[in-house]
């Protein structure tokens, strides 16, 4: 049985040896002689895999002291409603960069709790590149930008330097390179890219920046909430929260963030240098600002598309297809994308160059 | 490697073949040579998980037209917040029946969107019984009931008469017995007593109730977001949902909810008839609102405890230490635990009175 080569946008690729643990566990966890699936959250064997979790995600991202960490549910969509509840003060502002749907979904959710400052936004050119040169107004409650966007395949490559609260969602490129944790106040990313399968999002909460808003904040909304009860003031996304924690394990054992950001860095270069080389294809995201997640390519001749796809699928490569917003292709490079893969992937636009070109 | 006999309240016990089948998609679903953990959401293998586990709920409850099956995030406690966001109107009224912890946190959760009647409580004797003979106000928005409360061991047997829409938070007994949807404006049920593991939450909603509020209501908590989108908005929590599938499929196949009704009598008599038979027990709730799938019970000599739970721990049963809020003994009956597990306990009470009586 031939590995297909997995470049879907989300939920991705994990890695095989979390994978095999992860369906192990699912008949017997621990030597328990019962399922991961069917034992209380509050067991000492769960118990100790939230622990695990949280620890794991200090350690590789190395996140000082005075943070809380959180593995919640309710994806990076509920987390839009979270920002503007706990960061927005009443009667207040937010700065907002839009640089994709997501970013811009963000910033929508926001509007009713107060002012929503659109700083910038790239979507006069259907969010093909990053804004710079803008001015964050400083007295705002909090600037939120979304540092990759998997839809464009654009990524910032710096984090803004900001006087005022800044929140990310890094949904899509958390854990593939060495971020500064304390540049932010809070930063959530939905688990199913990099970290595991779909069903649990991580929260990273400076402790400080809570409880300033003079809001009343809904229960299940309130970060505080979850803080005081460690993830567990409902039954968490027990699976969700244990594959995560295998895959940060699986992380850390080879290298961690260090090691995860090269090997992005050589698979990134070695499919954007055969797209800006080949004759055939064009990249649709500024250069300055590609992302290193999501490659997303168009061919020049749309007239070729057949053939090209008969060829990738021929190679048992999955998950290209691009996004109906930009169209073309999207090879999305997650963190357990092996080099490999993306060594067919171009040897077959090579192949199809030497057809069709 | 004997099987325990799992007793635990929720995350709680599931077919033995669910759980093979669950272990082997893990590493290869619908024979794609792919993980189901890493496959996208809108590829044609999930959307038919998603299809088939809402046509499931449709055939199983014998849900009428007019109704939308959802599957979401966030659990049962976000859907307290749901429920005044998308059935109390402006300056609205909302009518509540008190039966326990979550019961009075669904309660607590609709303050500050308008009047909260709270009919009835049975908190003065720790939620021991069912209260009866109370007035739904006529001019409520809705009335919340709580059909099963798992911490206390109480349970409907009736779904009270109502000329105003009826809201049910069916989290632990659902699908554990017929009922009449028809008479409910929406149901919702966390997933991890009888329909699979923790991460998702069914709703099941009345098409024709919603839109009535004059509210704005976020994104994600509109009930309305997510049947435009058939659950899909965002990433669902696509393992937990699969899994329910199967659970459903399970259930389907072996009868339906009316063998597992039967089943579950026959395994709620055979326990209460020795917890009332035996003279060193007794049962913590009211006879006639006793529930099929929690039975609570004490010792009626604690100085007993240790030896009782070496007893059963002796004999493999799992999980039936009971809620701090109650003490003694929970011995949670859900779908999947078979008639033996209630077997063997019953024998380790019988012994145990023998032994200690």
């Amino acid at each position: 049985m031939s590995k297909v080569h997995n470049y879907s946008a989300g939920p991705c690729i994990l890695p095989q040896e979390v994978l095999k643990k992860a369906s192990e566990s699912v008949i017997n966890f621990n030597n328990l002689n019962l399922s991961l699936l069917e034992i209380s959250h509050r067991s000492k064997d769960f118990v100790e895999v939230m622990a695990k979790a949280q620890s794991l995600v200090k350690e590789l991202l190395n996140v000082p002291d005075g943070y809380s960490i959180l593995f919640l549910q309710g994806g990076a969509s509920l987390g839009f409603l979270k920002v503007p509840y706990n960061y927005m003060k009443v009667n207040g502002k937010a700065a907002y960069l839009n640089t994709g749907t997501w970013a811009n979904n963000a910033q929508k959710e926001a509007k009713g709790f107060g002012d929503v400052i659109e700083v910038a936004s790239s979507k006069d050119k259907n969010y093909n590149y990053i804004p710079k040169g803008y001015t964050i107004p400083s007295d705002a409650d909090y600037f939120h930008i979304t540092t990759n966007n998997t839809i464009f395949g654009t990524q910032l490559k710096e984090i803004p330097s900001c006087s005022i609260p800044l929140i990310a969602d890094m949904s899509s490129d958390i854990f593939s390179k060495k971020i500064d944790v304390s540049q932010f106040d809070m930063i959530y990313a939905g688990a199913q890219k990099n970290m595991g399968p779909a069903g649990t999002i991580l929260y990273i909460v400076k402790d400080s920046a809570l409880g300033k808003t003079g809001r009343t904040i809904p229960t299940m909304l309130d970060l505080q909430t979850h803080i005081k009860k460690e993830s567990m003031f409902n039954t968490p996304p027990v699976f969700s929260i244990y594959v995560s924690m295998l895959t940060l394990q699986w992380l850390k054992d080879n290298g961690g963030v260090e090691w995860i950001e090269k090997r992005n860095n050589q698979k990134a270069d070695l499919l954007y240098n055969e797209i800006d080389a080949n004759p055939l294809f064009e990249g649709t995201a500024n250069v300055a600002d590609r992302s290193n997640m999501n490659a997303t390519f168009v061919l020049k001749n749309e007239s070729l598309a057949d053939e090209f796809n008969n060829m990738w699928q021929a190679a048992n490569i999955s998950g290209i297809k691009g996004h109906r917003d930009v169209g073309g292709y999207r090879a999305s490079m997650y963190n357990a994308l092996p080099l490999e893969s993306v060594q067919v992937l171009v040897d077959v636009m090579k192949a199809f160059a030497v057809k069709f070109g």
